[in-house]
């Protein structure tokens, strides 16, 4: 097992994969859910509905943990740790993410999404980045 | 969107796919790294090693949440929140859980790690069990 390489990373990111992005809600405890991603210029695009749940663990604790991995052999994963800052929905930003997963999907998406009042963006820039290849030796 | 039944997760979670596990550190600090998972009697059956990190988290927090995702549509997840009970390593719960992502691989590495001192498995009866099925209505 060994790292990957810069290189290595921004071609595993590239793959549109789930991610999971872990938070520490009101009370302490962890909390977790999928969620889409784009790795850009070093960073994590990340949107969520700020409702109860996700705004306020991250009022309560900014930083979180996210992770992607390969469902399949070799092996391979990504872990992210930092403090994502929250950005206004814009068109664009939403629809480079959501695409990933789905032109026509994500049009329609997009549309919707603009209206919800509380749908934000959100950009990890990762204090720390460490990965996995479990197909090196 | 809507929940999944009983059955449905039974179905959902009986594919191997990779489940990401957060707990949180000594310091409080949200921690994730994917897991292998075995859905079995109303638990997750897990498997770690437990070095500095895996220990120390469960020592200072011993609740964790779990995330389960497919990654193509209709997007799925389940999403398990409890305290995991760490059992020492025994070859059939080993193998069991980890020949669900292949079965002459699982033989080779049941071997290696039943050498391993701190190998140990969890079994995780969740408190809380989430599921989304962005397919239903």
């Amino acid at each position: 097992m060994a790292k990957m390489t810069r290189q290595e990373i921004d071609e595993f990111l590239a793959t549109p994969r789930m991610a999971h992005l872990a938070t520490i809600d009101a009370e302490g405890e962890p909390r977790i859910r999928p969620v889409w991603y784009l790795w850009r210029d070093g960073a994590l695009l990340l949107t969520s509905r700020l409702h109860r749940h996700t705004a306020g663990d991250l009022r309560a604790h900014p930083r979180v943990a996210l992770s992607i991995a390969s469902e399949d052999r070799p092996y391979r994963a990504v872990v992210a740790h930092g403090t994502p800052e929250i950005l206004p929905k814009e068109r664009d930003g939403l629809y480079d993410l959501s695409s990933r997963y789905g032109e026509a999907e994500a049009r329609v998406w997009v549309e919707e999404v603009m209206h919800e009042e509380n749908r934000v963006l959100m950009r990890l820039a990762p204090e720390v980045l460490i990965s996995w290849d479990y197909g090196k030796d």
